[in-house]
């Protein structure tokens, strides 16, 4: 057990790192055919991603699930030509048995939460390769199907199971573990499938699952197949999904890696990408999250932003701001704030943006773009840490880096003589909506939606910027001290910030970052996820004689049977 | 500390009874002077609902609430003639400083969770008056209002803050106990009052709150009103709301105590009503639910509805099945599992249904009832147990009574020579939404809405009964076992499910039953109450030295700093 006050206890075990490849894959073998990729789990028993448990019957662990993550990236960028994906199993008679329960049992909450909430991330990033990319994800189950491993095949656009008496899908959480399927099962049962409640109900008690046709009547899958026709009719399926949807023009850009340079000085762990600086101080708890600006000319054309590759400066940007926010998350779980800070050019900014905005109508490569900035948004917003963005006149708080202060609690800007500036571009009205299906700027001013046509309104008529006055009138700064209050105010707002509850933060800022309407996928991270936290503190699973801990030992856990 | 695996152990306190009358409130005055109540928070410090803690500063405990839903309810049914009430505060500079925290300290996770639904739930029936019985709510606020005193000024339909450089609104639950403003604090922030989302974070984080101009300007209150001007101002506020609302005729109707006959007898516990008979059997964790159906004729006008008064079968039936979930909730924590089960005569059940949906179109009172019952089919819905409707032969699963079945977990029908009938009303398809906003039909049947035509379509053309079998084609119910297996299949069903976790189930029912649209209200018990669920769990907040244990004392509390 962590010793109360501990600030960082991470730092005893390796850093987790996200990037992958599939050269490097351990799990997942991903082969593709013309439009068609075949995406098989073949888990490595032996080989967790920390010793202490084995990955039997296809079960995952957070290494398994970066493979994944991974893979469902690559396909996006590296292989337009493929249509359909087939989500299988290369191991005989399961599918997969979902979250590794050993690995659950094991882990601090913390890393629980994250993992989940990785996890869930990583499946509604394949639900829009779907929606969006043209890339379609069959399930292909081979094999039984449980928990975590039918929650990713309700990620999937389209379920086949095998009938062959013993496939079957199943939720055991409830019965077995005493837990809940959590990353988007509940919900996407009855809200993505829309299962009838009492059925899901039933469904969701049945440790053994439901197989055959039961499963397709209740709508659990969408086809069920014997396993004498099974490959054929996946086969069809994706061949179907390649026939509706139209050919993107290749040759595919290959995603390199980061590699950031990582240092260790006076109290500070600094990771230095190309755009990105994240500069952790352990001690004090807060992290300075940089991002710095474009250094090239914005691309006129698709083939000019081809050309660039993942070097083009959105998608570089980005990528490293993505893999700073998972190394912030899983590497330093004391860090309670982030200052977020920008640095550069806000014309350099507005003009890729503006270019982004254009191509992203006609080219798939400029659209992968815009979507891969709009998870990465996305995952700010939902990264439990209080985020501060801190404007000075350096910043370059802009478009897709305004939207930086749109995601962040609070936004100082500085006054004065020499005053930090804001600034707009089209992609703050238009391709970077919250989870909640709206732009940040809608969400900010829900009250009074004329505000955003005003600021859309200033955009075209040439007056895109605005000092850090100006930023507070039109209610985009939170606070504008000038020079000679500028240091004292924000050093207090810092101490201030992290001498709060962290679990209070969590739970305040969850729900002041989403107003309006709520989505299938605020749904998964607010209702279903904190019902699960809360679950996963609660001594009925994780107690001494909790289902978790007990979980493959002859006895029965013991419950309080007080319900709240 | 609890012992794990005890039963019920509540039993040892003396059981929370709900019904109360403004002749015996302790807390509030409730005064009415034609058109306009005042309704004053005075708390007598001294007088708490259990020993051990005192009421200072207007805050409140359970016994407070109890009140202030009477109140709310009273003045619906026995007050047609108040269209404006102003909420306000006898003691000096203080409004009211919330739930209070002694009380919230030294209370169990399940009371302090059950506790803060209750309050919630007044909170949306005040808001409800606002809404649809034509009663207006005016905060007054002519001191601090902290935290939940806060949330209950938010709940009103428009808030006067006076400007005597004391009065404050404030949510010091963060920065000062580590846990949130739960009782739809945060939800109604922003997204009610639409607060700014940073300005939200500022102000949820400063424990002295905001007063004056700044309060105005932020949105937290409507109007601000200097010392000598406040009562007039909060006067006028009322009065236009009164001209603004078409007067209703009365008289009122008076609501009688309900008075059960509660007994003891071997092992159960029976509360005996008019309608509803409770039997909670300790020892196995379940109780039984069976509400009967009219013992007379439906109402043909709405003087035939006024006569009958508070004896009208909807308003009495349900006023006591509302009486019965509370006592389920807060005197039977361990009960797991309801047995819902209904007697009488469908055909007696449709002619009251139809009386009343047709006359809740004209006449207030009838209205009124019909709010009634949806507020308390919405409690049923909210209620943290699961619940297993139980149709036989001799049952009346039919309108308003089919609502039970819809809002139940599972419906098990008896097939056979002697079927269970289930039966539908125009009620199951107006005038009874769920929390969502949806009705009951709609949630389960979101797959495909013509089935909600079928139904409707069937009541129309005149057969608006079904048998078990019938009802398990068209989706009505879950199971329909012959009387061979009727009895094997219900008792396996009832064990298996109180032998699962009650939080894994808790946390399940709350995600399965609520899918489909989200609303200022499921946010609230979903999204807020979920995450104030976990926090009230955590160590920071109630560990040996959280916030909430540590609070009045010198030292400061201590926290895990691991962000989830």
């Amino acid at each position: 057990m962590l010793k109360k006050g501990m600030a960082e206890p991470s730092t005893a075990q390796e850093p987790v790192r996200f990037e992958t490849h599939p050269s490097r894959y351990t799990h997942l073998k991903l082969k593709t055919e013309g439009p068609i990729a075949r995406l098989a789990l073949d888990v490595v028993e032996e080989k967790p991603m920390r010793p202490g448990y084995t990955l039997k019957q296809n079960s995952y662990d957070l290494g398994v699930d970066i493979e994944l993550a991974d893979a469902v990236q690559r396909l996006r960028f590296e292989h337009p030509e493929v249509r359909a994906v087939v989500v299988t199993s290369n191991q005989p008679r399961i599918f997969c048995a979902g979250a590794n329960i050993y690995m659950l049992g094991s882990s601090s909450h913390a890393f629980k939460v994250n993992f989940c909430k990785f996890t869930n991330e990583t499946r509604l990033s394949l639900e829009e390769a779907c929606a969006h990319s043209g890339q379609h994800y069959v399930a292909a189950l081979n094999g039984v199907a449980a928990g975590g491993g039918y929650e990713l095949a309700l990620a999937c656009e389209h379920i086949v199971l095998c009938d062959d008496g013993s496939s079957a899908v199943s939720f055991p959480e409830t019965p077995l573990l005493a837990v809940l399927p959590g990353t988007g099962g509940l919900t996407r049962l009855v809200d993505k499938r829309k299962v009838r409640r009492d059925l899901a109900d039933v469904f969701s008690t049945l440790a053994e699952g439901v197989r055959g046709k039961r499963a397709k009547d209740w709508g659990l899958v969408d086809e069920v197949a014997p396993k004498s026709k099974f490959d054929e009719v996946v086969v069809a399926r994706a061949n179907a999904f390649v026939s509706q949807t139209p050919e993107k023009k290749g040759p595919g850009v290959t995603l390199d890696a980061l590699d950031p340079k990582r240092a260790e000085d006076g109290g500070k762990i600094t990771s230095s990408y190309k755009f990105v600086t994240l500069s952790v101080d352990t001690e004090g708890r807060v992290a300075d999250l940089t991002m710095r600006g474009p250094d090239s000319a914005a691309p006129g054309t698709a083939e000019d932003l081809r050309k660039l590759g993942a070097q083009g400066w959105h998608l570089r940007a980005f990528r490293e701001l993505d893999d700073a926010l998972l190394d912030l998350r899983f590497n330093h779980p004391g860090v309670g704030l982030v200052c977020l800070r920008t640095e550069g050019d806000a014309k350099a900014v507005r003009a890729w943006d503006e270019s982004l905005a254009k191509l992203s109508g006609e080219d798939w490569f400029a659209k992968e773009v815009l979507l891969f900035v709009k998870r990465t948004l996305k995952r700010l917003d939902l990264t439990a840490k209080s985020f501060f963005a801190i404007a000075e006149p350096s910043s370059c708080f802009t478009g897709t880096l305004l939207e930086l202060a749109l995601a962040s609690d609070r936004t100082y800007a500085k006054a004065g003589d020499e005053p930090a500036r804001l600034g707009l571009s089209s992609l703050n009205f238009d391709g970077l909506p919250m989870s909640s299906g709206i732009t940040r700027l809608e969400a900010r001013f829900l009250a009074d939606p004329s505000r955003v046509m005003a600021l859309a309104q200033r955009l075209a008529g040439g007056e895109p910027d605005v000092d850090a006055e100006g930023a507070l009138e039109l209610g985009l700064a939170t606070f504008a001290p000038d020079e000679i209050d500028w240091d004292d105010e924000v050093r207090l707002a810092i101490e201030e910030r992290v001498s709060l509850s962290p679990d209070a933060l969590t739970g305040m800022e969850a729900n002041l970052r989403f107003c309006g309407p709520e989505t299938l996928e605020t749904k998964i991270f607010a209702r279903l996820s904190a019902w699960q936290n809360w679950i996963f503190q609660r001594p009925n699973a994780v107690g001494e004689r909790g289902a978790l801990t007990m979980y493959g030992r002859p006895e029965r856990p013991e419950f309080d049977w007080r319900r709240t």
